[in-house]
């Protein structure tokens, strides 16, 4: 936002074209050669650039604000250079200077016999580019776009913004990585005020608040709706307004919890069941879980809600030591039963893992179902231990956890990557429906919906 | 397997019963408790091992097999004792000594309170276990297991094959790594020989041929049944044999592949599809690919098929750099469009993922939905673009590539983590049905044979 702000307030109005020829590239051209191209460049510039509106899609919407739109009247580009190290240099109108290579700027010609508009796929094929290639011009068209001509004769035109949205500087990198960052709010015990209930209905009829739902699951980690019909089905009717449940060992839809003789689950039985997060005995645990009263129990029932997150960096915090553990050992989860298929599932990660920056991204704990199989030499058990008994104190903090009793016709969605829950024991003829949704369908949706309103989050 | 071979071949009878007490903790006991311990001892040893039979399932199979059970009758625990280092040491008549901390010990007491037979959870939870917890008393029982007393009196026993079969010892966990490898068979173009085909109706009526046929998806990559009914719905029949087809934005079952028009994909036109994996615009790609033909194109049309992990380690072998390229530069595979549902998905990885041991584990490589926004410095450019250029050489080789055309009411089933495919353009009605599971579910049902039919592979 930064960069375009900055750009955007700088533009001076040059209208110049200017055009430069390499002196490497000028070695391979007879000048008779050059000229010739001169003439047909306007023409072909033309036929590549004709769709260009088209397949210039606002992908980045960090970049694509309505005041992008303005600067277009205004000069962008200010000079254009081919470097001999291999890449297009453009200066830019409001100051700076982008690098982009050769062979990146033949790779994503625009035009449409390299780029298919309808589909948004590429028709360049990896075979049909020499690494090496270098292009023999390169001009600024109209101070808006600058037009290369590769060896062979084909010509490709490069919009500003495009190009721009497309930096390599570290500071462009670093902006976009930032906007890309998930805005998450962490949060304790003090959360359960800020629960408030969307109505089940808006949730199947408008799309906005079904968007504000999920929103708020992917920032805040939960949501609930109230006034859900109080029968099976109903996660799957809020799903199908996405995408659809993910499904699992427990069938393709909803699976109902209540007592079971004989069951091979202890979810199904009224006992307590300790704080955990689902499916971590699956390669890629459901993202989502659903939980849907449609019977409360007479007595106990309630559920344990705790931000995984917070409760993680906390721990990082407090005892460093413990936090390592948790991120490095590598921890099997495993279960197998008959449910809606027999089942063998077993997959080992630590219980707290992070992306390359060190970020919380995933909580995989259900003590329950931890192997006693450890793959890690001996003296590493022990201090495991006391990070795990540290890790379990801070999640079981009053100040971490949310103790909320859902009432029939009540559907609580939350984060499976990121809360851990729990349920006390209970009495009487509970009955929650159980269902999962993956976040690549929810993101999905998400990115649809903003970019169809051309929303900023 | 190694480790059990010798240790069967070394055991000695003995049946001698030897218990030690440590040091450390005599100390905090009169003898006239210690005695009083030995009373109760084998009552409540009954209590707790009851049911030890039901809670030592096979799990870990390379160590189960009929010549373990024979040992049973033989003494296989010759010594055990506390140390002070916070393991139980257990020196096996076979020779050799395993380490076992005292906490893990406890943690993983099989006794009915401690471990649910029924449903194979753990019932101790880690806020009731003290991470410096050290037994009181250790003993051997009869040769065959271990016995120990806790500071509360409570006593857990723990059969010798349970615990030689999660030793922590450095060879016993090289020795589990092993055993857990997948076994791969590389191939080349000569693989098309080798493809019989097996009847469908052999899958749909017998789990063994079933069994066989995803066991060799997994270590092959590929296998082709025949004799399909020519009609839609026939990759749901086959999975629900197992468990479920993998939904997507293609829809909850099979997706119709022809000509369309219109169309948001290139895989909808009659043109070539360059090699490629499917959906790297998903978190989790879907593992396993079904291209059921249920009418042949006129012309053309035909699959090409690579082993995609042969040619990675090709390349590793030819040009260690492009390797390097090709493991570390993110790449991101985007897709938006509309078919069951509206979608904008986008994930970012390196095309050859490997593992912490340097194994290749999954390729993601669809070059036509690349997107030119790429997250790196601007000299790493050309270099990853040579490396695009040298993995495609590889890929294309026709000692590699496998061409074959599937006649309808074939169906060729696939690891799409591994084997890289394409499809030349078509003239005329062709219609493929295509469908996708995932790797969770197809190696929990060859697991759960495995377990029922006690096969070691």
């Amino acid at each position: 936002m930064a960069l375009l702000t900055r750009g955007v307030a700088r533009i001076i109005t040059s209208g110049q074209v200017t055009k430069l020829l390499s002196t490497t590239s000028m070695k391979s051209l007879s000048c008779g050669r050059a000229l010739s191209f001169n003439v047909s460049r306007m023409a072909s510039s033309m036929r590549c650039t004709g769709r260009k509106a088209e397949v210039s899609p606002p992908s980045h919407r960090w970049f694509s604000t309505p005041a992008a739109e303005s600067v277009r009247t205004a000069s962008a580009i200010e000079k254009v250079r081919l470097d001999s190290d291999g890449v297009v240099e453009v200066e830019w109108s409001s100051g700076g200077v982008s690098s982009f290579p050769y062979v990146w700027l033949r790779d994503n010609c625009q035009c449409p016999d390299c780029h298919s508009a309808m589909t948004g796929f590429r028709r360049v094929m990896i075979k049909d580019i020499d690494p090496s290639i270098a292009p023999v011009t390169a001009e600024v068209v109209d101070g808006k776009s600058i037009q290369l001509e590769w060896p062979d004769g084909h010509r490709s035109e490069f919009d500003w913004q495009w190009l721009q949205d497309r930096s390599f500087t570290q500071e462009a990198r670093d902006q976009r990585r930032e906007a890309k960052r998930r805005k998450l709010q962490l949060w304790g015990s003090e959360q359960l005020e800020k629960l408030q209930p969307v109505e089940f209905d808006a949730l199947m009829t408008d799309e906005m608040a079904l968007y504000d739902f999920f929103n708020t699951i992917d920032t805040v980690g939960l949501a609930l709706t109230r006034n859900v019909p109080c029968k099976v089905g109903q996660q799957q009717r809020l799903a199908e307004r996405i995408a659809y449940l993910r499904p699992t060992h427990y069938g393709l839809h909803e699976s109902s919890v209540y007592s079971k003789p004989n069951t091979s689950n202890l979810a199904f039985t009224g006992q307590r069941l300790h704080c955990h997060t689902d499916m971590p005995q699956y390669s890629s645990p459901a993202g989502i879980l659903l939980l849907h009263c449609v019977q409360e129990a007479e007595e106990g029932g309630e559920n344990e809600l705790i931000d995984g997150y917070h409760a993680a960096y906390q721990l990082k915090e407090k005892d460093p030591e413990a936090f390592h553990a948790l991120t490095t050992t590598p921890v099997s989860f495993a279960m197998h039963g008959k449910d809606y298929i027999r089942y063998d599932l077993e997959k080992t990660r630590p219980i707290i893992s992070l992306n390359s920056e060190g970020e919380v991204v995933r909580i995989c704990y259900a003590n329950q179902l931890r192997s006693a199989l450890m793959d890690v030499p001996v003296e590493r058990v022990q201090p495991f231990y006391r990070a795990m008994r540290a890790w379990d104190d801070v999640l079981y903090h009053p100040d971490n956890c949310i103790l909320t009793k859902l009432n029939a016709g009540e559907m609580v969605v939350f984060d499976n990557w990121r809360l851990v829950h729990g349920r006390r024991g209970f009495q009487g003829g509970r009955h929650v429906q159980t269902a999962y949704m993956d976040w690549d369908e929810v993101r999905s949706f998400l990115g649809v919906v903003r970019r169809e309103r051309n929303l900023n989050n």
